[in-house]
């Protein structure tokens, strides 16, 4: 096997996959060998055409990712720029064959922004995406990103966009390998929400591959091997086999061997993952976020458009708990009927609890909307929380108004470090925590979660040891977690050994953390969060937990 | 007194002002009495001439405010835009008056950046600048701003810009009072530094205010008076000379009652304020900041530059105390020579120690440079600290790079909550710690320190619990405090009390801190500290530590 090689990066998202590679194509250049332009005109038409077919296909793409839909509409709109156009007419005139006619001017355009300096410099970015794809299709190429799929394959890129990972059709997409991007990024949550193995951090790979070649990942090892031996594939594929027998008998409540109880749940973003999740064996949700019924709209959604979402989900879930975030949005999700103007560092602004505090109507719509679903399901076990609380004021002020609105049960996402170290004043207040570790170990470690720093790990001990605080604190108050921690099977049993009473995940992770939970005593789980909380630094925290569990738990990772 | 009115607001730099008031100009609108234009060539002439005025006023501005600089060039750029300018023609060409045509040619453009949306949108704020000085340039009114003062003055604004604060000359600003603004925002930090009392948050305020009137103000009682009766003016210089007198014996090394030294030392952000704070009585520098050395430069300064600034430093201080703190930059304050490229939250982003980590190349030589400055002035006490640590793995990186360069002390900045949670295992490996309040409270409430929230304030029981376990995680290293907290006389007290061995500050701000630990035995302080930490919140543990100290410490508020 000439063409055989080892690569390692970082796992991301569980699971193991064996499979052809598809290369996400890269960007083309200028067509060297084009002739020149003779026909200006013609030319003009045929660039023009290439950027309404790109401006057509980044708005088919938003309308199917309202998430990045923004995004894509505002580049969108870019590509259709007049001044674009007349700026190519321009070289076109000149005699420069399309494609670098394309780049140059599109060349002149960004050298514009750039010097209008600052924030305008940034939609370079986007202008040289439009370029690139424009190219690609002057050129009878592939636009650059995943191309359509024939057969179940590996996906192999140098960078993956949230935008594009949230398309992906988990049946098509075996697995995904990134030569860049962090544990932390969008997309490798989503990779993990759509259960789909991942391996990010795998430094020149792109290089060496070539379409169809086969290719495995396995994230327990950080391994992703290129054209591996016959002996390679059955390994994974016995290791694949000893999962798949972990999981077998994992069903039925959460709880550890010695029988002490922990709630597994799902989160849930969007209407349309209820009744999957609803009819999966799962205790409920522990995170149901209501941004969608918020985003992309003129107006905020009235009492009864919000009661009516909200009694779909609790007649879906029956008596199983079913935790509501109240709105989280802000300057980095904006909402056109509450934005409080641009934020130099968003993460930081006025987002959550602080947004609805300023737009306290918006806070009131929605308690009233999830008293009136309530009353229609009255078996419903409806928790209601608030985002980004800091400071035990404002959860007084969000449990008189949820109490005042007749809701059952009133807490907080403890995603703030003041929340973790305050736990024991905001858990005399609030009914319930539960902690957003994603959060949280962006502002304890000052790394913004988007820019995937290495330094963003639930395992970072002061993380860690705020998450310990919290239950400490909690005193007896139910503590949640509902970040990405909950769904790693090791993290989970430290977590538990913390005094977490309940883990919320993406749904595909909960059979492997139940059979995580029921292969160790409270006890070991217990020791396991002493032994990681002790550590110098994340990896060894990782290291120690990893010493101190069950030899079985290894299949599950 | 007809027009006598007393306002409330939020004290921000201490001291009493009492002299007649000058009202910043506000932006004026449209000129509704203008003609139309019946000569578009000359009117559009005029135009130009006057959006000229206001990029060079922009750019003359730019020169004497460097902090502000690359902002201050930008909106100039702005000024100047050509096709601004073009659409001003057209709607003089239609007959609008000039003021009306700049009015409606800025919205027409401004829209442009709105529909482009995302950052784009952010600089409508610069246009409206631009549009509001060339109104009043056309309209021959005052630009918006801070006018020329003929004698010395209360000047009170809606808000005030940290470019303009820092270009008011202490000895003509009596006292600065806005209507919005916050306690750790840039320009409550600059009016500190420069001594000149300030009270933010005074609403309405410029409705009522006619410009002479006299004005007091007493951030100690957060009280502002226009008007004031005579005995109201009496007793406010009453308190003037109160707090003169508890100054007056303020000198020699810091230290309570009892004898417990703490070092008092200035906070230097420039080379030009290294002579005048080494001619203080004070014990040293305890921030010594080197981003002047690199803004503004295409290259980064040589090992030679550096050694020789910080040499003069060394000499400056003699055998007293001199912390450096290693280059502090980032996507928030971008280095043309060590662009990291924008970030969508630049205080989560690689800034410090981040940036250095990549850019090792710029630590080296600063660190050798340091060294040679010390061999230059042997019977200097220097000590270097990194800003930015998060764990102990940048800790090892940084000492390790500081013994190799022969340095004698290494430190680190504690800012972020991690390094705070694991100071114990941070300060096993580095030699002393330098807590920068201001950043540790915007990371522990996860709120923009530039953005003015409510919830910054270093009295928050979150950030004292951090500062705390940073002491005691210390176990004996020294711990330092060189964010604002240290300035404030009533805060310092407990910060002492929590074991805190040296306070860094503006220079104006010793005296009053020396004075106030003067009156405190250490015991005193560690009960004020153990009353603050019990606070449910920021107001009570500022009010619990004031009910624990003596009585004359008022007069030093």
């Amino acid at each position: 096997m000439a063409n055989r090689h080892v690569f390692h990066g970082t796992g991301v998202s569980a699971g193991i996959a064996c499979g052809p590679a598809v290369l996400v194509a890269p960007a083309v250049g200028v067509d060297l060998h084009e002739p020149a332009c003779t026909d200006p005109e013609a030319d003009g038409q045929r660039v023009r055409a290439a950027f309404d077919d790109v401006a057509a296909s980044l708005l088919a793409r938003a309308e199917n990712a309202p998430e990045a839909s923004p995004i894509l509409e505002a580049t969108a709109t870019l590509a259709k720029d007049r001044a674009l156009a007349k700026a190519v007419d321009k070289e076109l005139a000149a005699g420069t064959g399309v494609t670098a006619a394309v780049h140059a001017a599109v060349e002149v355009y960004a050298q514009k922004l750039r010097d209008l300096g600052g924030y305008m410099a940034q939609r370079v970015t986007d202008l040289y995406d439009i370029r690139d794809r424009t190219i690609a299709r002057l050129r009878d190429l592939p636009e650059p990103g995943v191309p359509p799929l024939r057969r179940p394959s590996v996906l192999v890129a140098h960078d993956l966009a949230p935008a594009e990972a949230a398309l992906l059709d988990p049946v098509m997409v075996l697995g995904l390998v990134t030569e860049i991007g962090g544990p932390t990024s969008h997309t490798a949550i989503l990779a993990a929400q759509l259960g789909v193995p991942m391996i990010v951090q795998v430094a020149g790979i792109t290089e060496l591959l070539i379409d169809a070649t086969p290719i495995t990942l396995d994230p327990t090892t950080d391994t992703v091997i290129l054209a591996p031996t016959s002996d390679e594939v059955a390994e994974l594929r016995d290791r694949e086999e000893r999962r798949a027998a972990a999981l077998a008998d994992s069903a039925g409540p959460g709880s550890t061997k010695d029988g002490h109880g922990v709630k597994l749940l799902a989160n849930i973003g969007t209407a349309a993952d209820v009744a999957s999740a609803a009819a999966m064996d799962i205790e409920g949700t522990g995170l149901f976020r209501t941004e969608f019924l918020f985003l992309d709209r003129a107006e905020a959604p009235s009492v009864e458009e919000q009661a009516a979402a909200y009694t779909e989900v609790l007649r879906a879930f029956g008596s199983r708990r079913v935790v509501v975030r109240t709105l989280d949005a802000g300057a980095d999700k904006p909402l056109a009927f509450a934005d409080l103007g641009p934020e130099d560092n968003p993460a930081l602004g006025r987002r959550g609890i602080r947004l609805t505090q300023v737009r306290e109507d918006l806070l009131c719509v929605q308690l009233t909307a999830l008293a009136a679903a309530h009353a229609a399901v009255p078996e419903a076990d409806l928790w209601v929380m608030a985002p980004m609380v800091a400071e035990v004021g404002e959860v007084e002020w969000f449990v008189d108004k949820a109490k005042k609105a007749g809701l059952p049960r009133a807490g907080i996402m403890v995603e703030t470090p003041a929340a973790a170290i305050c736990a024991g004043e905001l858990l005399g207040v609030a009914e319930f925590a539960s902690i957003g570790t994603n959060d949280l170990a962006q502002y304890t470690m000052a790394a913004d979660r988007l820019a995937g720093s290495e330094l963003l790990t639930p395992w970072q001990p002061a993380v860690l040891a705020l998450m310990r605080a919290t239950c400490r604190g909690a005193n007896g108050t139910p503590v949640g977690v509902c970040g990405e921690a909950g769904g790693d099977p090791l993290l989970a049993l430290v977590l538990v050994g913390l005094g977490v009473t309940s883990l919320s995940m993406a749904p595909s992770k909960i059979p492997a953390v139940r059979a995580a939970l029921r292969m160790h005593d409270l006890e070991a789980c217990k020791e396991m969060a002493r032994r990681a909380l002790a550590a110098r630094t994340a990896d060894d925290a990782r290291a120690a937990a990893l010493a101190a569990a069950a030899p079985d738990l290894r299949s599950l990772l």
